[in-house]
């Protein structure tokens, strides 16, 4: 295992205090917990929003904390579901009395724990929705999750509903826009490597030298096939088609287009891939109405990538436009 | 070689391509060329910013054309430099009457390949200056180099002379800032593992299982000292001490810090490595402005870390806020 860390146990502490050092002005951890909000938590009357999960997928979710996006992201161990008391801790230090919005991706354990921390935070008075974010078209069920998985669509419903919340809407609005974006955002991804957990000290699983995986999940769940690598073209059309007819994104409808990298592609293999999603898109009509590419939803050191489209109307693409001032997603 | 590629050969081709489908509205190639410049490009009476190199370290420089920053990047094949009939085509795009500006790496083949460029430029009646980057503090000379190595410090160049330019400066104004971010800017890098060029086929050097190298160059040239790998607080304090005594930044300066990630290396690593730095700038006395993490000089899929530092004045904070729309750098 070759990584930049000095205690495998100690990983995420070291990263949640290399965050908010980072970014002092911008984002504080609530004392006693693996909680980074706002420097400005809790804002009041504004809807709160609250997502997170296993560390290993920065800049998810710290990145996405700052105005316009999220007030708050909760890091639970590499690959493991924050506990119910921290998401608690979480709820609490972003309540600004108009009540908590929770964006949960779709792992077993994520959603009991959410869930329970909004049972607890309602028992103390606090109002709190949810979205459950469920993106990945690759399989219905898999290790961690009943029906479909949460990836990289997520960082789209931190965006826009935080773009909501933002504008002072209440939390049956924002919960109402976080939903729209759920129904109409669908990903995929692929891997080439494995990743290693620090605590486990070697990979989680193996990929022969000339193997891919086709619809790997963001923890190295299985997918939907192991093949012999294909080309970027190849590889660039059979994630997007099978997004596309699973919608189905038709002719005329507006998107917008995240590629991915899930830790160790080079940016020029996502560009690589980006430039044949377009030529696809274009073929079956669909227009672009605006693209992203870089690291959103990683998986430590995994090399591979995930495809993500949005589809969009008015509203959704004003939300798109709206200011973000959260580190890893500036607008 | 696992890579999500087409042909090695074109790699440049279709990232070329990708990169300018990926924000119509921003960039465009000009035809022909591995030029990439902002779609408005030749700004009327601005000063034309060039930059370029070999590829394969990506976002640079393509991903920092934008309003605020380049108005053009050159490409190369992949860790190679480009032509001087290439670059020659960039300053051509780029000339909006006011001169053109050149920011160099400090590589032979980039530094004789550019001015060339501006001497068949100059021979076209278009004013041409330049600077030559050399933060790295690694090694005087190097397998590519006479002098220092320029690395991910380039990025604080583009940024402060381009917010330079677009304010009307005139190219000697625009000559001044960037000689002055060189003067005040100081990087070094170190590798866990090499990369492989695409038309290679294999990595170009081998580090054991074990071992690491400190002061390695963006194209794996020979660095400092290879040895087993230690803590990420013992990396980020030998990084950030070779640095300080360098210039050397003293207490109570002022300076932007940048921990940048070679390719591969989890962004959660590059946060442990900023705790770690800010403590040490802290118990120097040495005082931290604002901070960037993330992957903005890379070498393909190598793994490891460079740490920059910019001592600022009032002057480069303020072009450091200016906006910036490149889609590497937003601000």
């Amino acid at each position: 295992m070759k990584k930049i860390i000095n205690d495998p146990n100690r990983v995420v502490e070291d990263m949640v205090n290399g965050m908010v050092q980072a970014f002092p002005n911008q984002l504080k951890r609530i004392p006693g917990t693996m909680v980074i909000s706002r420097q400005e938590a809790p804002v009041k009357n504004k809807v709160g929003l609250v997502s997170g999960g296993g560390s290993g997928h920065e800049p998810a979710h710290a990145g996405y904390v700052g105005k316009g996006m999220l007030d708050a992201a909760v890091a639970g161990e590499v690959f493991t579901s924050p506990t119910p008391d921290q998401v608690l801790e979480a709820i609490k230090a972003v309540d600004g009395g108009a009540g908590v919005f929770l964006i949960i991706k779709n792992y077993t354990g994520d959603v009991l724990n959410f869930e329970m921390a909004a049972e607890l935070a309602e028992a103390e008075g606090i109002q709190v929705e949810k979205v459950i974010v469920n993106d990945d078209v690759a399989v219905e069920d898999s290790d961690f999750t009943t029906g479909r998985r949460g990836i990289a669509g997520t960082i789209f419903v931190h965006k826009l509903a935080g773009a909501k919340a933002e504008q002072g809407a209440t939390l049956q609005e924002v919960k109402v826009i976080a939903d729209k974006v759920v129904q109409n955002v669908r990903s995929m991804g692929m891997a080439l490597t494995p990743c290693t957990v620090p605590a486990a000290g070697k990979p989680s699983f193996n990929l022969e030298e000339n193997e891919m995986e086709i619809g790997i999940g963001i923890h190295g769940e299985a997918g939907i096939e192991r093949k012999e690598i294909s080309t970027a073209d190849e590889i660039a059309e059979e994630l997007t088609m099978k997004i596309i007819e699973d919608l189905p994104y038709q002719s005329g409808d507006e998107v917008a287009v995240m590629i991915n990298g899930l830790g160790s592609t080079p940016e020029m293999e996502l560009y690589i891939v980006s430039r044949k999603v377009q030529e696809v898109l274009k073929e079956k009509g669909i227009q672009v109405y605006q693209t992203f590419v870089g690291e959103f939803m990683t998986s430590l050191e995994m090399a591979g990538c995930s495809v993500t489209l949005l589809k969009l109307d008015n509203e959704l693409k004003e939300l798109l436009h709206a200011e973000s001032l959260a580190p890893a997603f500036r607008v």
